[in-house]
């Protein structure tokens, strides 16, 4: 069978499969599962066309991939094929261990596991599979491989990753502002001593590039109502784990309702590998059909949280920069109680509050500039304008969200 | 709350949202379901892109009415603001009544409804809540109402519907060549006698439009792979139907075993509430939920079927003019009992046979071009080219469809 | 010096130089003149932003050239280095014979010259500069190249050339139905015996670039209010011509007078090097400067229409499948000389009529399908409709124009 | 005649002539002449793309004008239809002062006038061709008109001209990262006690739109070849002008030569109406026909930068934060004095420097945010990073260019 086939893509045309390979892998059942996680969660409640899945993310940085390795190729840097062949596997692969509503459920499903731990582990059992071809790509995600510039085009401040899915994102969210030049950034990419480098003339499109990002994170990322929403996804599951811990029947798939049951460490994962498939096969279906179950549940708390996203009636939320009093809290918790007849407990579930934050650059891992004289410099430093300097300020928001028909009266 | 939103669209920029009817309609949870009901079904196993939903086409097909109602009432055709909303709600909930996957399901959940008839039925029913405010939607929709065009706007060969349909799926599916010219299009309607019109310099344009639609037929919508695909979700749903009502236990939602369970009819929708309101439950996740599960069932064909959708191993599919012999379909049950040891009766649902048909034009129904001396022509008869009268014609292609690993020696 | 440089293109991102000689070629004065001729002559008083050039053309079709040729390779096809740079130079050449105007003025300026011969000659005298480094690219513009495919990637019905001007011109009209799936196209090119071909899955594609071409040259290249600027344009030359020859001074660039005074031959092109070289300087500067200036002129016809084309008072034309009659023609004749008081005989410069042609498809040389099976078909065969072969119909209009202040009433 | 016309464009897919007035404006000579001036000069020598003309731009700033206005009246804001239609008036206009290569040339022909005051004489002269039709339009153009947010719409940090020029630019040029929002920065548009202002929320568009005009003003309209190209312009032009006045016949058509020998103040535009619609008459061809001609001629100087301009052998050049020093000015001048033995006062014209500057937003003429809370603030304080008055900081670059082959050793 030909397995050198082609892939359309709305953003970029066709995506190739180069290898069979390439084709074994992205037929691969865990591969596959990407096409049944949305890329942004719950965005499509704000941004209705937001309903990219991972699985076309994950092609298009490989596609992306292989555009700046010819490129560099064609500059004069030397890359084996089978180099390129690993890079195009690491990017690939890199968000293989996300789970559905990932940014959500970090901190109730699986608290404390960062999707790269997981994705490191099913990649290291498909390399097992399939007899060591991974090696090379598993050197460069874990930045273990002697050419660095590899791993930083799978992640770093300016890897293939974010350039996908920035100009992804604002193309499904009807965006326009997130739109970046992905075209020019790829050509003025280079490697400076086995570190990726960004030639000096290629700094007003990076300094766009971290405008564009800023602009995503504050219009899309931690759009108000999408942080809302999200805190009510994570509210309703932690409220299902509650429910089905003190011994009563929540329905589910039975992979959900084992990953409610139990409070699996990363050690579990990487211990047990029947939890690690377990944790393969969920994704948005397990979810969204257990809360379209969850609204018939005798539990008011759940079938409240549970029919309020199904059918969109999202908490309304306050996001800026002064602080959420204490007091305000406790008003809100009490408005709650009373208008829910809850226990003040339990009142938790039916708001939240915190903070979420955005830095545009961290000056930390810096993306480098080589300079027409070739000196390599931080570009925070070589912009004509401190901007860059500005955007690594992080700026934090706090925020405070309840239900809509509860009526609060705010000091501020 | 001011209710006069404005939503992102991938392809319209914003969609704006009129008035607060409007937005009650788009919050009802009837409408909010189509959020979790993909447009195009199965395609997206084939043009990963096409993961955009009814939800979306909802309201670009009303984005798109508001456009022509405004350009026709700047051409002096009078169209009140009643008719205006009217005519805008119609076509906004004219596919209320899809169901998940709705053209591979209408044979096997609800044999032998269409989806407008339900759409009718929810419209009724949300009329009934809403105190009446959808009368004249309603009458648009069945084209009762005397002006005739708002009916043909809605439903006719040159509809707002297939002129959203048509740009909406190319562009997710990255396919340019069923992109038409929806601006030129609207421009050059017009109303005469109370009939729908092209203006005769919009002829070509037109002829585009037909052309681009068939290019998506064969394209997308009968691409061999996506029929195969449903084939098989086809033959699955059946088997779990054969399955739960020989007794035996069938994983999946409340709402979805009901419908497996039964043979509801139209008259049964028309008449019990509750069905009616169940079927307005189903989504995409009921159907993918229950997939999920059935890949552990104890039947072997259920779970083959269920694991080679989930995992994207597709029947293989031969597409094209040539006949389906009965010799054929024997020697391929034969090979299949072999292969799976399975009863000669059971092996139909691993395979699949029939026709598709595209007819680009249906003479019938025509388009009406007015030509600049006053007359009105069908467009067939109008365009200096037979090409229209060539695109009339009925394209049968017929199509077999069974599992990869059965190797099949097949004569023609 | 490096001369591997990229230059920005709206259509494809960026189009790469990839070696001194490309980067030399357009850098010659008679290349870079191709800047001041624009691509589509006066089709910018009908779509204001068709102001490309035939520079950006001709580097974009060296670009689509790239990109198939890189195809062909993966594909398996061998294509030597110099091979691939041959054919790139070959279609950058390709138009490089072309004048301002150059379908307009064909028929007054140099009557009977074709373009192609033109680029002919100054394509072999560039190669004599650079000593022979075109020799190939030469070979396969004028098709005696063995390998046959590539002059039929430069020159054919599918050809680069078309592949790119139909996407450009499109793109700067503002006429979304032209657009075409280029990307697509190049990857169902395929070559078998040296031929170019398309590979069967491929023909919806084709139908869909003829469609797409028959449709610009109805909206656009056709367009009723073009052919009327192109024949006030062929008359306002002719009147020049009559008058310099006549003796009197009509001002103008020294290159244009020369050729306004003389009917050269391609005879002549070809034996005197310095009427190529006066040719090779002319652009539209020169065209548009004179036509400013006679306005001025005291001969009445000249000045007026100069006057009415820069003015864009354009003829009122009729075009269609109607036959002009000889009475209409001199009914129109007589009411212009009384119009303007002039003799019959120059009545004929502030008139026009004749005919012009679309061909979408012409069988002669047709496109060549493979199919599955290996075989080769002309794509009027391949196709499942009768619609091709519809297209090959040569469709033929008239037309008559007029100035708008000259009342007419025509009979039919 | 049907005057409600419509024109495409490649950026708004159409154009809407509303009223006869608009289409008489459109049609007068003065208008038409905006076909003839490209929008940014010399550009397209850098951005071959860049062809689009003036004539686009206005019109494209008409729509937009149309679409804000209609927007506004949406949110409430009463606006006559008189006031529509003079904001769209002004703005169509207000352009039409601009000579060709204004940018470059406002130093050399018309040393010290601002397109604005010649854009206020020709509108004026046009009003009283139209009978006053054009009072309320120039009202608002020159900031008389009481509610001053209709000239802010014209002419302000934000307006109409900037939104479609920027847009224009960078889609012409081929340039994604200039792309801004403009429909979300026309949906946060209001007025505010007759002042134009933006709603909070749409405090990240306009970083977005400032980020990226300053991003356009680095990379495209201080281009460093972009640069070079305006100074061997103006340079030559001079030339020109002092061989003129020297007494020497220098080619050109009869309107350039007037401007050639005169330096016409304001004074004169405004006073003698031959001279203003002298000026009126002069395009683009008037300037390149005359340098084609120039190549030939006896002075070498006038030859030579021709022939570079013509040819595109543009002056190397030095752009950036380092000041040029004397020393460098008097070592160029010896090399060119010396390469082409010419004398060291006219060498001048061989070389340019001088510095040019951005400045992405001016603190002077504010952008007014309205905050939630009925606050107005100027968006340099409202944005929640110091960014944009980073931004506010004029940067200034120095320049120093010279031919190519004159070879320099500069010391830093």
């Amino acid at each position: 069978m030909n397995k050198k086939k082609i892939i359309n893509d709305p953003l970029y045309g066709f995506i190739h499969i180069r290898s069979d390979l390439v084709f074994d892998i992205i037929s691969h059942p865990w591969f596959q599962r990407l096409r049944n996680i949305k890329q942004l969660g719950v965005t499509d409640l704000v941004y209705p066309g937001a309903v990219h899945t991972r699985f076309q993310h994950a092609l298009g940085a490989m596609s992306l991939m292989e555009r700046v390795l010819d490129q560099l190729r064609f500059k004069g840097i030397e890359i084996s094929d089978e180099e390129h062949e690993a890079a195009r596997l690491a990017v690939l692969l890199h968000d293989i261990g996300h789970g559905p509503f990932s940014h959500a459920l970090e901190n109730s499903l699986l608290p404390g596991i960062r999707h790269e731990s997981i994705s490191y582990l099913l990649m290291n059992e498909m390399n097992d599979q399939l007899g060591g071809a991974l090696d090379l790509a598993l050197k460069i995600f874990r930045n273990s491989y002697s050419r660095r510039f590899f791993h930083q085009l799978v992640s770093s401040q300016l890897d293939i990753d974010r350039l996908d899915y920035l100009n992804r994102d604002c193309f499904f969210c009807g965006v326009e502002e997130g739109h970046i030049g992905v075209d020019r950034i790829l050509l003025m990419l280079n490697v400076h001593k086995d570190q990726l480098v960004v030639q000096e003339r290629g700094i007003y499109s990076i300094e766009n590039f971290l405008n564009a990002r800023r602009f995503m994170y504050w219009q899309v990322y931690l759009h108000k109502t999408t942080v809302a929403a999200e805190r009510m996804l994570v509210n309703l599951i932690k409220r299902a784990q509650a429910l089905l811990r003190a011994g009563e029947h929540v329905a589910g798939s039975p992979t959900l309702q084992r990953f409610l049951a139990n409070s699996y460490t990363l050690d579990d994962l990487r211990t047990n590998r029947d939890v690690l498939h377990a944790f393969a096969a969920l994704d948005d279906h397990d979810i969204w059909g257990a809360i379209k179950q969850w609204r018939y549940h005798d539990d008011r708390i759940l079938s409240l949280l549970a029919s309020m996203l199904i059918e969109r009636r999202l908490f309304t939320i306050r996001l800026g920069q002064e602080p959420i009093r204490k007091s305000t809290v406790e008003a809100i918790r009490t408005a709650i109680s009373a208008q829910y007849q809850t226990l003040r407990a339990d009142a938790s579930y039916l708001f939240a509050y915190g903070s979420v934050t955005n830095e545009a650059y961290t000056e930390g891992e810096k993306i480098n500039i080589l300079t027409r004289s070739g000196e390599l410099l931080d570009i925070a430093q070589a912009s004509d304008l401190p901007n860059i300097r500005a955007l690594s300020k992080i700026v934090k928001k706090n925020y405070l969200c309840w239900p809509k028909d509860v009526s609060l009266k705010i000091a501020n």
